[in-house]
């Protein structure tokens, strides 16, 4: 199969945490969590996001979210993101579905939501004709590769607390926002005022496993029924636990996601001079986005895969990962750099 | 961790499965399913359920369930089961949260459905005010352990199509059915009128991941969405299809099911004369149900976990796995003389 | 439209409440419910039940039993009930569509749920693979019009408790059951352990409308939002409230249920003595049931219309309602007998 | 109660219609529909909207858009609509929460859409990520007051078809819309492309029912089942149909229609002079919007009843209905010029 930028999700799994899957397949234990390599992860979430985190891993990221927000929604509520979100743009509808919630969006050019932009669904409190405002829903690092800082982040947990409203992050790409921001975790998640966050992983090396992570107390309670019933509780949990365990241990997170921004911003470096290609959001995480000639991407294509995201514009997303070589990238842009010429 | 016999499922991932995984683990492929190991996995499916066979994955059996009825179900359909079902006692409600449909249940002591049982819910067709019965379905082999013939699931299946109804299994168990059947797959499902089946490994040797396996054509439109929308699409899809890759390679399935079944044999052979244990369902799979004294299951629950079935009875569920051992056996059984005794 | 027993539905409105209608059909007021006829008809329920009742208006009697429900249940939860009872056999999986729980049934001949019937339900508590159990049902008075006792209520209602769960009652033919009981309403609702209450008046003399009574403090928060979003906030509210206000005026309710209660005596003492029909259960409020022969039933019918009850063994159900006249059933046992003959 | 402009909805029952209703007031009838004079309803819509259209009665406006919305969607669709549209505003999340679809808004300031607004959400067809667009919503007349001509509607669903989608028209005040353009029902809907069809009466005279008509064959295969899980099953229909046959009688609906657009002219060009009053939108049906100081429309409101539309410019919606009088609009306009004069 070729290499190339379509998605971090593309890669496969680091080493270390395929090897401690290894050292955890040994004799039996409880299913369903109740087993020594799930009480160790939960503890690490503990020290990573504070004390009073709970969490609870499921199997995907649509899951994390969905389930996640159905802790803290009631059905005649809604919940506000930008509408790139993937929550909005990529879930098919499963937040609403499962939830029965409206999810009402704003629209922000770099997948930042900003607080003068939720003014307008700030109406019908208390009135029963309208869905209930109850969450606000933010992704760290951005689908646009963008990064909210801490202070951002802030700011509007204390906006949606004061109209007693909760935060919601998808951290899908937490990692890779931690280390844009060399922050630990708990700076802009729980310090930063977030209620209740995805966690992910599998964009950044892991086989699959994400987690929902309730950062403070009372948000959880009746949880373990919800993703019961939501189809997401593993039977042999300790294989996502021995991953996290894997993830958290000597920074094994860190070193994937710096390698993984690292070579975005090498990408783009190699981009920014190129005439005809025109870099369309800043690169602060992962991704470079880029328009240049339609020609030209298709051609390019063939030989290292990535996604169209507005084919309007002839926009691209580059994605990168924990595991793209800097020879990937030479590659890629020589090859670009010759069919622009053609 | 002590061993034991509380559930297939405390076992881990056979070594065949997990090395498949990492030979899986190179390079880049697409993700969600459009990838050359998936490719591989659902024609493997084709050639054990026959060419009609649209298989999905999914990852928890009760995903597998819920998915492949939700499929075959409207909200205001009903759907008929052992009241001993997976889908009625240990799904919390899944089924009727996700379809929004009625589950039924007919009583059964061995946990086999038999025609004669589904008469007292063949009512109502046509009428607005009454859930129109839509599917049947049965588990095999079931939660006691029991095994049904080809000719009792071809006599179910006839019943059910002579009232425009369709017949699901769920078969999280079926590899230790097909072996106590000494049947390929396809003679119990497909041939002898399975409409749809849940076909689970994570129960004889997988890491995680469920088929749900339409065998008719017609049933699985759209069904892409639904499992989107039901947050069970994997990202990194290779993972489970690598699974069942090896699962199938060189019968697999049949060794880890043979030995698990075999076990079971070997474990009711040595409880049968025993005084003071009584077996109360037959041992055609791997699972043994006994009742023995209370106090004595408590103390020797102690060194060999097992869960309780019927509390009210003081009975209990035996289950072997794919790698219980004639020592497990030997052990627990010299410990339960010795208890009995006391 | 040839008169029958079919149903008490079938009649239509009682003067006095349509006179009531066109009463308050005069000028403005505002929709949804913020008019004076509605706060009027809202403090007769307070009088009627106890002053801690909530009471909200909705247009079915299905739609009083799933809202009802849903304000004291969660996804995961399960309501248990007799399999005759209306929310399972009637609704058409309303209750699990709009709550997402299972609906679990007791087997009980006459209608009526006796606590020591419930024991095979009450497991899997704080258990996360199962449903949990929360409310328990009863219809006051049943489908068979039997009645409980305010004592059999409080033993229902002290085992709900016991358990952490609440008891809703389905009183669509509440009034039947109080004339029965010679008891005021509150008797045996509120004061014996009563949570939730449906309270019918369709089935009475009214056009449409019903009413959901939370007869304790805290278990309607929110509701507002569940009845809008279960689309029953009715526009011009005002209808409903006029009705319930003639229906309580100079105990309206109590005249019309005693005379369709009396008939149903009247009924059953004229076919006790026929040769050859067999009445099967108690009559204590408006319905009686009886075997008779099919051929004979099925000659009956075409002049005087009621449904069958169990095909099977030519069981009938005969309704009597608030405009059932003497002659009417002096017409139809005439007409029985004579077919009965023949 | 004081009279107003709050509401078409605050005014109460047309007399014939109340009438109607008590001459279906006699004797016995099937409930839940099989009656003469639903019979006889559903005729008349055929009459109006074309032979193939299949009518079915519910009782509240958001339970028609739902419900009719419900039979053409399944979970995985979305539907797009006016961000001002009732569907979208004022529905509480009900159609989240029933089918469980997701809605997606254009931004539109008259209230009607265009196909050019249409286009950012037509993408992501045969993508499983991405909720399938599906059906088209319109308004109309719309909430704004404002109405779409015949061929606006025919491009709109020639648009909707040609993406394989449905074009379905809220028409809770249908029949000012046909007094505006002065044309029958039909000749906007069926015959412009209109696929399903709420048709309501309530906020025109009627007590309460609205109708749901599906206009081409196909689109209502198991709605009755629908309709009864969706707690919307009239068990007295009778008296919604009466309504209906009433309002179709010798033109009814026209009559307070027209009433209701006449009295909106005259407001307007009573309106239109003032100093410190403007009108917002076009008046084309029974609606004005101004906008007027804040402090003068609070004084007003406490003699005249009506609701502020956009507080934040202080822009105010002013209903007229069928039992509006020139004395209501003299009253108020007197009274409004007196106060800006203060």
């Amino acid at each position: 199969m070729k290499r190339g930028f379509a998605s971090d999700n593309n890669a496969g799994i680091h080493d270390e945490i395929l090897s401690e899957i290894a050292s955890a397949n040994s004799g039996h234990v409880t299913g369903y969590g109740s087993d020594v390599y799930t009480e160790k992860a939960l503890k690490l979430f503990k020290e990573h996001l504070g004390p009073s985190t709970e969490t609870y891993f499921v199997f995907t990221g649509t899951a994390a979210n969905v389930l996640g927000l159905s802790s803290i929604l009631r059905s005649w509520n809604s919940v506000i993101t930008a509408s790139t979100a993937h929550l909005e743009q990529d879930e098919c509808g499963a937040p609403e579905k499962f939830t029965g919630c409206k999810v009402l969006t704003v629209e922000t050019p770099d997948g930042k939501i900003d607080v003068s932009l939720l003014d307008k669904h700030m109406h019908g409190f208390d009135f029963e004709h309208h869905s209930q405002p109850r969450v606000i829903s933010i992704t760290q690092s951005t689908e646009m590769g963008t990064v909210y800082s801490a202070a951002e982040i802030r700011k509007i947990a204390d906006f949606a607390h004061s109209k007693g409203m909760l935060l919601h992050m998808d951290g899908a790409r937490i990692a890779n926002a931690a280390v844009a921001l060399n922050m630990p975790f708990k700076s802009f998640t729980t310090d930063a005022g977030v209620d209740v966050l995805s966690f992910g992983g599998t964009k950044n090396g892991m086989m699959f496993g994400e987690a929902i992570c309730f950062l403070k107390p009372g948000l959880s309670t009746d949880f373990k029924y919800m993703r019961k019933q939501g189809m997401q509780l593993a039977c042999k949990m300790r294989f996502i636990s021995a991953q996290y365990i894997a993830y958290f241990r000597d920074e094994l997170w860190k070193k994937s996601a710096s390698h993984s921004n690292d070579m975005a911003k090498i990408l783009e470096k190699k981009l920014e001079p190129i005439m005809g290609i025109k870099i369309t959001q800043k690169v602060q995480s992962n991704g470079v986005f880029v328009i240049m000639p339609y020609d030209v991407a298709e051609r390019v294509r063939k030989q290292f895969f990535f996604y169209p995201w507005d084919e309007k514009v002839s926009e691209y997303r580059l994605m990168t990962s924990w595991d793209t070589t800097e020879a990937d990238i030479e590659g890629f842009v020589n090859l670009l750099v010759k069919e622009l010429k053609k």
